[in-house]
């Protein structure tokens, strides 16, 4: 199924989904990596390091487009997998509800949520890594802070388009916010 | 800001759309517009008749695309106007979170829900509606049944493309699954 | 039936409502209320000023105990006509889903959320307000305020039992968590 | 914790227990247990058969009072492992939001869950199961069925108080409601 994706995906090629992102919202998933506990309460959330496509470094969560055919879960699956190698073990939730969808925007006033390339409406899901994640090609780094870490301003002010909100957002909806 | 958006959607001609429809995933909102008692209970769930595009009718939902720029609550309030008319009023979730994500695909086994034009990632969102909804243009009637009917094989059967499964997921996040 | 859980409450008289209160957890209903706009976004929240059985002084939302044989809708309207008055018209949501499940305790440190008088269980709605507030002979007060002026110091620290941290997992919940 | 917990609930004895039981609403979680594949769909769901208080026996799920004291997470880990034993590995969910509220009563008539001896409140949450659960005591038999079969009249008809619809709208939240 992935090669037949990517077929397609390379079938739109960069020059037309330039011009499609100019015109139409693109679906996306984005995924606030977690370890959790016996019990399933979130111990520490899992945060990249990446380099922005204008050369800045920034901390960020899994994200990433919804290609043509593929499922929410299957897109989920993919860019976890992508971002955090094959050993992760992600627990994709049961439900397609998300907790919240984000709605970025290349307007930041908007919502707050910015993406300077594209208006995107994302589907934020809290997804459990139970294996051995390891930062892959495109990441520089993943690290692992607790809740009250990951609110701290030391590392919200790291993250970019609102991703730091987005962690905030998630870490309420799991009842931790600090 | 709808003339905005009627430029930019005119700007992606028919023929513009149909070529991209079969390479991205369309962003969509279902509504399921309903009547509730005083304590915010549903009552009655709103179906639409509708001429499809083979010529066929249909009980359906509001269902609808959600435009480049476009918030999701505009979109919703868009569509609502649009199949129920201005003096509808309908109550917009205060929340994003859809009670589900609906992925139509043009091969009906995927999901079970079916477009066949389109792979369309739809929020679905129920929405109660409090003033006096007239169907429009593109309507050509508009009921309101009760629970108990709208899970009844007599409307379940005129409703198409997985709709019938979408009424009754609202009903379940309602508590009122019969 | 309001006159049948009186006396049923009556019958549960305080001595043994407090005995109780030492062995069961109660279930509770938290609710806070807003004002929203005509596309259904948050605009401001309502805070009750209250007088607290030590005497103290506390902004607060709405919340109150189920009581036997009562429906969740019913305890959310009862509470919130008994705070807000009964031209508050408020929106019960359409769905028993609450955004979020508030755990208090006699000990703060179990989740932050504190009850000094009982273990309460409370299923937390937002609820939109869309009538003539007035505080009712229990509250001081009820002030408006914008989703920023709720999470400032100045009003998260005049809340209390995790009161502040419940506003902003609501506003969380609604997108809109600064 | 457990030793805490079994002497506060022995402290509220079996006479005194029931004699609550007639005044106030109990705190209960219900748990769906299920399986789930590599991408996290559900593909079946756990039923458990059981001798009820008549002596009638009846497919169910997991479900249990919230004693004082204790969290819902503990709850539901205490009650999933009693009746699935210590080797059933459950993915208890990150956040604390059921995926609905469950209002059992005495009178069926008033939401359609019933519960003969008590009205409770009971917060439904859908739990993967990755180990190798075993019925416990409490159980006579545990078996696993395919989202189909566990609509199907012959499965629906052997569960009581309610529970096949909870299965039903646990489904439906799963996006698997056939």
């Amino acid at each position: 199924m992935s090669e037949m994706l990517d077929t397609q995906s390379a079938w739109l090629d960069e020059a037309e989904l330039q011009s499609v992102r100019d015109r139409l919202p693109m679906v996306y998933v984005d995924a606030v990596p977690v370890r959790v506990d016996s019990l399933g309460q979130v111990t520490e959330v899992g945060l990249l390091l990446r380099v922005l496509p204008d050369g800045s470094i920034s901390r960020a969560i899994v994200s990433g487009r919804v290609l043509y055919g593929e499922r929410i879960r299957d897109a989920l699956m993919r860019h976890l997998e992508k971002d955090l190698g094959s050993m992760a073990l992600p627990s994709v939730p049961t439900s397609p509800q998300p907790f919240t969808v984000v709605e970025y925007f290349p307007d930041p006033s908007v919502t707050g949520f910015h993406d300077p390339r594209q208006h995107a409406v994302s589907l934020a899901f809290i997804v459990p890594i139970n294996g051995d994640p390891t930062p892959s090609l495109d990441s520089l780094d993943l690290i692992w802070v607790t809740p009250i870490e990951a609110v701290s301003m030391a590392f919200q002010s790291q993250m970019s388009g609102g991703q730091d909100r987005l962690v905030r957002m998630a870490l309420a909806h799991c009842g931790l916010l600090p």
